[in-house]
């Protein structure tokens, strides 16, 4: 079994409003409107057709895209509708056709991209100041009604019709597992009893029952539907601040590419990545430049080109690929470099509430560093020589599994305590890294946020941050040892510790998502009754009925 | 695929101190010893040996017989010391051939049931006053550290072997799953880095790192274990207040088996099954007697046979066999019938917290609901004529996924609030039943529990406590169709659905174990990088290596 590289082709991650295939974006003041019509033609490779506004990864690709940059390039908006462009339909979720063709690395990648999705519209909504009201013109189902879940508000049209509804579990034989089982349960709060029969009717619940069971939180008739959405919207966006534009527009952030002997070699502007496919390590390398604009005004002029926006959208980026593209890739080895003057200038600037567009900056580092926390690699930090790991990026050293410190006498690693470590970017646990760290010794977290001056390796294992320090001499051996031996051992393994350990102390709504609900969906994905020949996700849509195992496990 | 009726003999649960192969229990004043001494031809089926000190499901079932009959027969116990009879081993966790061998739904049962046994620890030191001290006298790895985990404090030899370990993820590609990885991070708090290290070291940790990463409480060289392991023992035991005597002797409560036209009856005293395999169906009745004891003293008098301590016994028994024996039973109907004025008089001595034996009484309730909680089956409460969900019999209600409640006129069920209900019986997640059944909306918290009366039926209906309440007319079809609609579905998909949809709101190191760590488990247990020909866990002690894909997911 030697390692696969995917035969499908590479999958982008960057996107531009004029390329979208299934989204338009349309504007009205302060409130947009982003109305799915999903190209049944446009599917992401071959052998599906997208009917009924179901989706597949490039649909989402395309809706992540635009709620990025609704909140860069348009400060304007305070609330987005989200609605379908289809009769009678909002949207169907995830095209059938597409998951039952797909591996399961495919499926469970898939499904934790659109997960982040779901997440970047919530914190949207808390952050941005931009709430989302979800305009179900139509039946929403399955996806369609997580992606629902996901907003502020739900409004659904009462034409005796038009359902919400999660048909996973009576006709797929899986979960609603883009969020949806939890929404239900932790976010509207919904009577357990009645999100267990819910999820169980097939076509789902309209009118007043949806109400009542506080599924969608308003009706309205067809004859009124415009109207009514726009009363919501228009509620929605009064209940947020004004922010002064202009926007700043986001350019594109596409790699250069080039083969190497066992992989490939990407660089952007800030972030490089050198995969060894037969290694199955990937390098990855951020750099701060030297120079950083010291206030908002000088971010604002710099716009886009601001280094920190655009490394994080390239580290952003260099992750979804890792994940996507490089399956084979099970360590990722990651050296920070660069000035820590500008670390410093930059998370001083970041830690200042004022501008919406810092705030914006800061918001996207959070999520960036989410989802490195929640990627299925490990990750070793090397700190050798020339390395930085300042504010944000020592919180890129906290991200990940291990850190391999260097002890020595010349260009040891440089380290520094900002804003940054001190809970502007909490994890999804709802706690910094540091408090995560030192969950047991919390003197340990307040003798780190102590140091004012940057520190040197040495200092850095001295409070703790080192999991190894080994001193020049050794370094070499006890870096390739380590690096070989996590290679080596089961990857399955390795992905199952890591989303045990990384997220010690609370659990949120989000830990719920990724921790119970994405492992208990990547379990059913692999069962027989789903994904065997007679299992229900291959018979969907068929003329085969689906035969079970009714053993409970 | 028909049902398949598991082929192994059906696994019992009940056992007693004069039948244990593996256990030797003795007793020197307040301190207990509880010796693990595996016998490795004692295995619960043929085809391994539990060489040492390593353990199955029949060793477990005594280890859990102990610790009740500790709680019960033994009050003057403050301390457990849990050692290893074998030299220079303390035990080496699940039995690997034992897991090759077993079926994936044998070992995902084996393993909720091992963690709900180490929890039974947890419980008896945070209510029972035990304390328990791991006496490593030799290598604790795998579900051997997890055991010792599970004490309150772990001492270990110094003598320059013995370690602690998870050989789990270097060796057999599967994870420490009875709740190893969260009580290292959640429990000890132990930094996750070194946890992530910890965790992929075969051969563990031992001496002083052990001690410094905070894996053990200390250490002791064999010249002075006896002394060293006596004087923790000591100041555990004197750390808790003394319990009166004397103990209660628990009786046998072996239940009268009879075959029927598709399935099996079993009747103990107050708990009754019937389980039709045909229709995967499983009807559950739990009887409260007409008279009850009114005080402790006469509580005391009753002993093993006060119907509380007796009924969630068998009730206890019967989600084991349920759960382990009757593998097709997908969906268990609960009738709860019965003398409400006798669940008022002994919910009402439940929650007086006095005397050590109705405390402990209460404890065992509070385990054997959480028990019902943990099932992967389907619960739906059946409310119809003469039966009584007044107080604990109302949690049994409320830990249903549904429930049915009858309308009409005559013999309606009969309903109730007691002290039981206001949280005595807190879930996994650390609230009550009540509370996780209406987290959006409190004040239904308080309107049920105003209720001093009994009420009826459609009472029942209005607090919110039926989740379907047809009349009379409708009753049957409508009962018959939810049966047989829930018994048509995936049984993966539902199992699924079921652990996310049960523990809503708070998460604690307990859900954590059987919501996070138990999914991940459940997918590696199923991945042929673990179990398939060359699986890490196929191979592990022949002579063939594991071959692994690579590739993450």
């Amino acid at each position: 079994m030697a390692s696969t590289t995917t035969e499908r082709p590479p999958v982008r991650f960057q996107t531009h409003p004029s390329r979208y295939r299934h989204w338009k974006l349309r504007f009205d003041g302060d409130v947009a409107t982003l109305s799915m019509a999903v190209d049944p033609q446009g599917g992401e490779r071959e052998g599906y057709e997208l009917k009924l506004n179901s989706y597949d990864l490039g649909v989402d690709v395309e809706l992540a895209d635009a709620i990025l940059r609704l909140r860069f390039e348009h400060p304007e908006v305070r609330c987005v509708v989200l609605t379908g462009a289809l009769d009678r339909v909002f949207c169907a979720g995830a095209n059938i056709v597409m998951l039952r063709t797909s591996t399961h690395a495919f499926k469970v990648n898939f499904c934790k991209f659109t997960n982040e999705t779901r997440l970047a519209i919530e914190d949207a909504s808390a952050h941005s100041g931009i709430k989302f009201l979800a305009a179900l013109n139509g039946t929403a189902s399955g996806g369609g009604y997580e992606l629902a879940l996901a907003c502020d508000e739900i409004l659904l049209v009462d034409d005796r019709n038009s359902a919400v509804s999660f048909p996973e579990v009576p006709l797929l034989g899986v979960l609603p597992g883009t969020g949806g089982l939890t929404r239900i349960a932790d976010k509207r709060k919904i009577r357990r009893d009645r999100c267990d029969v819910f999820s169980t009717i097939a076509e789902g619940i309209k009118g007043r029952r949806a109400v009542e069971w506080n599924l969608v939180d308003g009706l309205a008739p067809l004859s009124r539907w415009n109207e009514a959405v726009q009363e919501r919207a228009r509620r929605l966006a009064d209940s947020q601040p004004r922010k002064p534009g202009p926007g700043v527009v986001l350019d594109a952030i596409e790699p250069e590419a080039t083969p190497t002997a066992h992989g490939l070699r990407c660089a952007y502007r800030h972030v490089e990545y050198t995969v060894d496919s037969e290694a199955r390590t990937a390098e990855l390398v951020i750099t701060a430049p030297d120079a950083a604009p010291k206030d908002e005004v000088a971010a604002r002029a710099q716009g886009a080109a601001w280094w920190a926006l655009r490394a994080f959208r390239e580290l952003d980026d260099a992750l979804c690929r890792l994940r996507m593209n490089h399956p084979e890739v099970g360590l990722v080895l990651l050296r920070c470099r660069g000035s820590a003057a500008t670390l410093r200038a930059t998370d001083a600037l970041l830690a200042r509430p004022g501008d919406w567009f810092v705030r914006e900056v800061q918001n996207l580092v959070r999520r960036v560093l989410k989802r490195l926390d929640l990627s299925a690699k490990g990750f070793y930090a090397v700190a050798d020589e020339r390395t930085t790991w300042v504010g944000s990026f020592l919180e890129l050293l906290l991200a990940c599994d291990r850190s391999y410190v260097k002890l020595g006498d010349a260009d040891l690693a440089r380290c520094g305590i900002t804003a940054a470590n001190g809970g502007l970017f909490r994890m999804s646990n709802g706690i910094s890294r540091l408090e995560t760290r030192f969950l047991g010794t919390p003197q340990s977290v307040s003798d780190v946020l102590a140091a004012t001056a940057d520190f040197d390796a040495r200092a850095a294992d001295e409070l703790g941050l080192a999991t190894f320090a080994p001193d020049a001499i050794d370094w070499d051996d006890e870096l390739r040892l380590a690096i070989e031996e996590r290679s080596a051992f089961s990857p399955d393994a390795l992905t199952g510790m890591e989303a045990n350990l990384r997220f010690a102390g609370p659990e949120t709504m989000e830990t719920k998502i990724f921790g119970r609900l994405s492992a208990w969906q990547n379990w059913i994905f692999q069962r027989p009754n789903a994904v065997g020949e007679r299992g229900a996700l291959t018979c969907y849509g068929t003329p085969h009925k689906a035969e079970f195992d009714f053993d409970r496990t």
